[in-house]
């Protein structure tokens, strides 16, 4: 049900594009929330910034391995892919902060 | 001996631009070199890359807090800043491969 959109296999999810995707705090934020709450529909999201800016983000989460996204009819259910990730790169989640948020980056973003 | 060449304080070191910084394989290579090797002299490091490329990449780590370049005379000394890095974010150099490299990561320098 991922339709045509790209996702990288686990095996081809490459560290480049992965730091690459976290280096935004946006990214890291939407990974952060999909840890924390489990997947979302996109329309959940609520950022201070342009849609068209929101779908770039997510798109560049999606092609680095990070997320899946599902389309289900008109919406899109997006769900980070911790077990690829954790396999892939162990610990990294937790320490950009993603799995294990330190307080002072909540605040800070920055 | 810092000269006037910026270092972020440890404080001020950005997740953003440490993760930017790492998402290029050859500036994780330098990284990896230091933490292996210790402080380097710039002229020891070679790569296929332009001169000026390889001036970017270095300017990118210290810049972002990943390193400190030290002008000795006509030659200059890079030094990973692990402490800093470890005390700001802790497990992130090991997650990344720097202070332990994946075998996989050294061959296939994704």
């Amino acid at each position: 049900m991922r339709g045509e959109l790209f996702h990288p296999d686990r095996g081809d999810i490459s560290l480049d594009k992965v730091l690459h995707a976290l280096s935004d705090p946006i990214r890291r934020d939407v990974a952060r929330t999909m840890h924390r709450d489990g997947p979302r529909v996109c329309g959940q999201l609520s950022y201070p910034i342009a849609k068209s800016t929101l779908s770039h983000h997510l798109k560049v989460l999606r092609e680095s391995g990070l997320m899946t996204t599902e389309v289900r009819g008109t919406t899109r259910v997006i769900s980070l892919r911790r077990d690829d990730l954790e396999a892939r790169f162990p610990g990294l989640l937790d320490a950009v902060q993603v799995t294990a948020p330190a307080p002072e980056e909540a605040s800070r973003a920055s």
